[in-house]
């Protein structure tokens, strides 16, 4: 069932991707070749389960939750860049640079950025209230207090030694918020109540932490193949991890329990949200 | 009085800009360096003198005209960074990534696209069916059928012999779209007639080309210190230029023809629209 649904909202997702307009100049075909990189969606399919965990219809608020994918797109294809992480692949292809060039996998991350946004306005989704409310969200949540606000501290943190809050924070402006916005986006477009849109939110928020902690797991005991990158890089790095201040063990049940406080976030939905109480544990057992 | 209603504009730009919340971390203080970087401002003027010339409210629509400086903004200290122009100066001053590094200046360019869109949906303006309907046509024009898109155009171009066709649809993409598009904003959002917005992007568009062959037209005749970066790079560069394909007296020719159709749109305002119609005059004879 959780796999089903799981290939049904890939499927919706994919398909739209597809069928936006993709003219056939460089720019357009950089933009393309890093959206279908295989990422995960994990951004849209939260929005869209959101959506369904309120009631709401999923058709509608497909472009505002695809355009969550543009903006992680646009954020991996920066943070590969020589001037920043300098990394030649992503998820096993090259990165968008090693294929197009540095100016244009700069502009490619712009446009995707820009496009982001007209998608959230789409005039078709006709709510105008909410959706002003989203793209408000969403530019917080994506911007100097959120994500790249995030990348700039994390940058910052690197060769030095972070204190467990530092890292939670930092990962809360990097990649929490984005995780966090992208469940409101699903509730609030698809007209939940305050309440249960407060529920998705601390579901998220716990989720968000888990998926980071199961990152730094990973980088330790995951396989290089399997990730499509290699293992071991934040120990290189001198990166102060979850893994290297709990130890392996000990940042496996902090996981734990970050999973638990997502899943009890739900209980106000009963079966409603049973997708995302499974993709909790989709999230925890996670090999890349 | 053309001046006195010009500095009244760009008092409220720089102490709007000034009063936003920037924090002392260094993504903060970059997005700042370039912002405040002694620029024209010439968006978001067109975009209060369009609302004025419509008789709206220019504190409601301040935020949303200053987000098009923002945007402004991250396009020069994106153009200028090693992998693109690779320019040490802007406007007299080092380039955003000559003082804070490429990956900060990457990530500041980033920061604030995404906080124009912030702006764009300030909840004070309250009128959120025609904020959205803008957001839509700013993410349009900035994006990759706009500016981005041009700017690609512009990089891929080089070298090339041009046609003046080409040349125009490559201005119209990279500064028009973003130029037409501030004048919208301010007629829009300011709730001017259909009619009003359909003489304000005439005027906005014409103005825009006229904006362009004097870049040009600058680039063989200015004086490197009051433009405050060399001239003659375009000749250097081999780039078809107004210049290059019509001679300085033929760009000059092409130039004023531009000016006096923006002018003629603004027929239907009457003494609503004087300031808009000095400011092309203004571009016309202006030496940066």
């Amino acid at each position: 069932m959780f796999k089903k649904t799981f290939q049904r909202y890939i499927t919706m997702i994919e398909q739209f991707l597809t069928q936006l307009q993709w003219d056939k100049d460089i720019l357009n075909q950089s933009m393309y070749y890093s959206l279908m990189g295989g990422g995960k969606r994990i951004r849209p399919v939260l929005a869209l389960a959101s959506a369904e965990a309120v009631g709401g219809n999923l058709e509608i608020i497909l472009p505002a939750a695809v355009s969550l994918e543009l903006i992680h797109t646009y954020s991996l294809i920066h943070d590969d860049l020589p001037a920043m992480d300098n990394d030649d692949y992503r998820r096993g292809r090259l990165s968008n640079h090693k294929v197009f060039g540095e100016a244009q996998a700069i502009l490619a991350g712009d446009a995707l950025l820009t496009y982001a946004f007209e998608l959230l306005a789409d005039s078709r989704l006709d709510q105008p209230a909410r959706q002003l409310r989203i793209i408000h969200e969403v530019a917080v949540a994506a911007g100097k207090s959120g994500m790249v606000g995030g990348q700039v501290a994390d940058v910052a943190g690197e060769g030095r030694a972070l204190t467990l809050n530092e890292i939670e924070e930092i990962h809360k402006a990097k990649t929490g918020a984005l995780l966090t916005v992208s469940a409101r986006l699903g509730g609030i477009l698809a007209g939940g109540t305050d309440e249960q849109v407060k529920g998705l939110t601390e579901y998220a928020q716990a989720l968000g932490l888990a998926f980071q902690i199961k990152d730094d797991i990973l980088d330790v005991v995951g396989d290089s193949e399997t990730l499509g990158k290699p293992v071991g890089s934040d120990l290189r790095q001198g990166k102060s991890t979850y893994v290297s201040l709990l130890g392996l063990e000990g940042a496996g049940r902090e996981m734990h329990a970050q999973i638990l406080k997502a899943q009890s976030a739900l209980k106000l939905f009963d079966e409603g949200a049973i997708f995302l109480s499974e993709l909790a544990n989709y999230i925890e057992q996670r090999q890349h």
